[in-house]
């Protein structure tokens, strides 16, 4: 692109390094930026300034939080000695959406995935076979997504944990509530069936 | 959505007031920053104020640009008496790109559009019409997009200009070059048979 203005240039440039922005959109939202009154920009730019330097990752379960400790781990009624394993921040937003669960989370900030570089030392593991060891913990949930990354770090960790007395389970995989049977991929619907669950245990929850 | 720290709620809202980014895409964004290093942030956060602060707008034909005059209005093998009528910088870069046009640009900064709010005093018209009684003009080409704003704003210069002796065009609109003729709309093929062009001249560029 053969930009009249450096300035625009850089911004441009700038913006495109998010992820799933190209350059037309990069550029299609800074003349948008441009358009709007000085404030907005201002605001847009302190936000993420602020949020990148102040922000605190929760001591205990490395959730993105105000504090040092995260309001979930900081709540006397969530169950301690339950520890969901997830993804990312964004992992634990949909869970908390679902009000289903009690027990606190443990963010590992990613999967391992030798492709991206991304080897065990570089996620929050080793915090999390800590706790086990120390006996804080009864029960492990994987909720990382089931691709092979996902696979392959719940295997990892489970190495690390197994004989040290901790159930570990991973969230049920089968056909969404609502879905119809026939589009759904035969993984999934084979997971269905081979995970079948009592009758009467369908119907607690509504 | 349920955010566990206000300083990433604060960044989100302010990420997804841009066009086309929806609070989720926002958070992706916001998460990627969260993982990069310091830099990246700053470096886009000093890029977007940088440029709503300090960029100009040409004087002449208001394009974005560092100087008070762009470089093709500057440039002195550009013919002033040309002046092709866009709506906005990408419009400029797009025909740019094409390396087809001498002539020099004059952008509007939008279309007419009641429906946005947008009237004919919100728009760089005034500046064109004193161009052209200044008769510093030979001939204005329309370029903006065939929709309804768009010859409403065509039609709505055309009125101001007319009786001034000024040549007007619009571009070209027709089937794309190496688009196959059953798959173009009817409108469009049906202008272009309308406006058919003389074979010789369709040899001259190619």
């Amino acid at each position: 692109m053969d930009f009249s203005s450096k300035l625009l240039e850089k911004a441009v440039e700038e913006m495109s390094q998010l992820p799933g922005i190209g350059k037309r959109t990069a550029l299609r939202l800074v003349l948008h930026l441009l358009k709007q009154p000085e404030e907005q920009t201002l605001h847009l730019s302190k936000a993420l300034i602020d949020l990148k330097t102040e922000v605190n990752f929760c001591k205990n379960c490395h959730n993105v939080s105000d504090h040092t400790i995260c309001e979930i781990c900081a709540n006397a009624n969530r169950d301690k000695a339950i520890v969901c394993v997830v993804e990312d921040v964004r992992d634990v937003m949909a869970i908390e959406n679902t009000s289903q669960y009690k027990g606190v989370y443990h963010v590992l900030g990613g999967k391992i995935s030798p492709m991206d570089g991304i080897g065990p030392s570089q996620l929050n593991i080793e915090s999390l076979v800590q706790k086990v060891r120390a006996k804080e913990v009864d029960e492990i949930i994987f909720a990382l997504s089931s691709t092979m990354e996902g696979d392959t770090t719940n295997f990892y960790i489970y190495r690390q944990i197994e004989g040290e007395g901790v159930v570990t389970s991973t969230i049920a995989r089968g056909i969404g509530v609502g879905d119809e049977l026939e589009y759904a991929d035969e993984v999934t619907l084979g997971r269905s069936i081979l995970h079948r669950i009592p009758f009467e245990n369908s119907l607690k929850n509504s």
